[in-house]
């Protein structure tokens, strides 16, 4: 049967999600998890394959198993497994025609800036630091010009496997919460590194090192190199995958 | 020239507070920062001892400095030398009369109990599980009844340097956000654990093991095992520190 499994993860000690020898990722972890209650060999499969150091919130993948199990039944059994910064949140049964990926409709993002000198031991983990004044209207100009439908060459890495560098950004807003700024990003899927690309665009454009039309600029001429630099990793979280 | 400082940490990796040989403290951390930029021997001074595994939003410490630099940059030069678990938040420069212990007129510990089967990847550090049904209003009812000017023998450890038992507590509230239970404690001052030998006790209550009259005569007499038991340091953090 197939199983689609919901899944959080502090990212900061996991080396991504894609399996690798040697290395402790979230697929790899889930796969050993299963195995282990004599599944045999299995791939899980995620909705999208997180960089080392990234976060989510709602990961979704899939898994076929022969084993029957009640769902509860696998949630614990799973999270007894599993190291404590991967957690299975829901477990639930779905019929072949689903695919973490290729059903998922949308994604929804979270890129979190600390904008204070000094950065919450609490939160560190899962920010990245920009103690810098930030022009918000700015910001929110270039990231409005950066929603709907393009092809997003300049915020992106060269990547074979993608067939189309097209993309509906459906939203892009930036909210201040106390020390933090938060970039919150939905599209129907995003590119390799797009979403900590425009994070670290936008955040360039806030604190005045990129003006508005260089954002235009590197939007319409489809150049990397006029974008700006790539957010760290650990300031990302996956909120969410939409089916 | 004394300074009174605000420290912010996440105890999860640490040896608590109080400097230890060959230990990660916050006192030996601090006592080390300040003496990398030649300040001699000294002793940080701080509000309260937390234990291994407890945080702080607000512990406030004092600190004889001979050296003068500014309050920004004696955070700046701190942070820097100081783990990124442990970071200075404020600094201020004080008359020898404040002392950090001695001169706290109160205190607000939180505990904070995660209630759902799945403890958040992103909370884990912070929060004792506790996946339970909870009765929050016999929690309430065994609450009101600890309010108040009490010796609080039941709710603490041998410690020969308590002059007494005797503690006002102030408030004890019981509140859920989410999935998680948060005891708030205020009090002019605690005795050691006793914030979380009364954590374990409402615990106990809520999730009944312990009946409210249980609380009541491990009060009235005295007796620690009568009290619930001392839930985990990871739950505790130091909130603030009043003067």
């Amino acid at each position: 049967m197939r199983l689609k499994i919901t899944i959080q993860y502090d990212g900061t000690d996991l080396s991504g999600w894609q399996s690798q020898p040697g290395e402790s990722t979230v697929q790899g972890c889930l796969e050993t998890a299963f195995e282990a209650f004599g599944c045999g060999r299995v791939v899980v499969h995620g909705a999208g394959r997180t960089d080392a150091g990234v976060h989510a919130l709602g990961q979704v993948a899939h898994v076929d198993i022969d084993k029957v199990l009640e769902p509860a039944t696998w949630i614990r059994a799973l999270n007894v497994k599993l190291p404590v910064d991967i957690r299975v949140l829901r477990v639930e049964q779905v019929t072949e025609a689903f695919q973490a990926r290729r059903s998922a409709t949308g994604k929804v993002y979270h890129y979190r800036a600390w904008t204070s000198a000094v950065v919450s031991p609490f939160e560190r983990r899962f920010v990245a630091h920009a103690p810098y004044p930030h022009d918000l209207d700015r910001m929110r100009v270039a990231a409005e010009a950066l929603v709907g439908l393009h092809e997003f060459d300049a915020f992106t890495v060269a990547d074979r496997d993608t067939l189309t560098t097209r993309r509906n950004l459906r939203r892009l807003d930036i909210d201040v919460h106390g020390d933090e700024l938060r970039i919150e990003a939905e599209a129907n899927g995003f590119l390799r590194s797009m979403v900590r690309t425009i994070a670290g665009t936008l955040l360039a454009v806030g604190d005045g090192r990129m003006s508005v039309d260089q954002v235009l600029e590197a939007l319409a001429t489809k150049r990397r190199e006029l974008a700006g630099p790539t957010a760290p990793a650990r300031g990302l979280t996956l909120v969410r995958v939409d089916y």
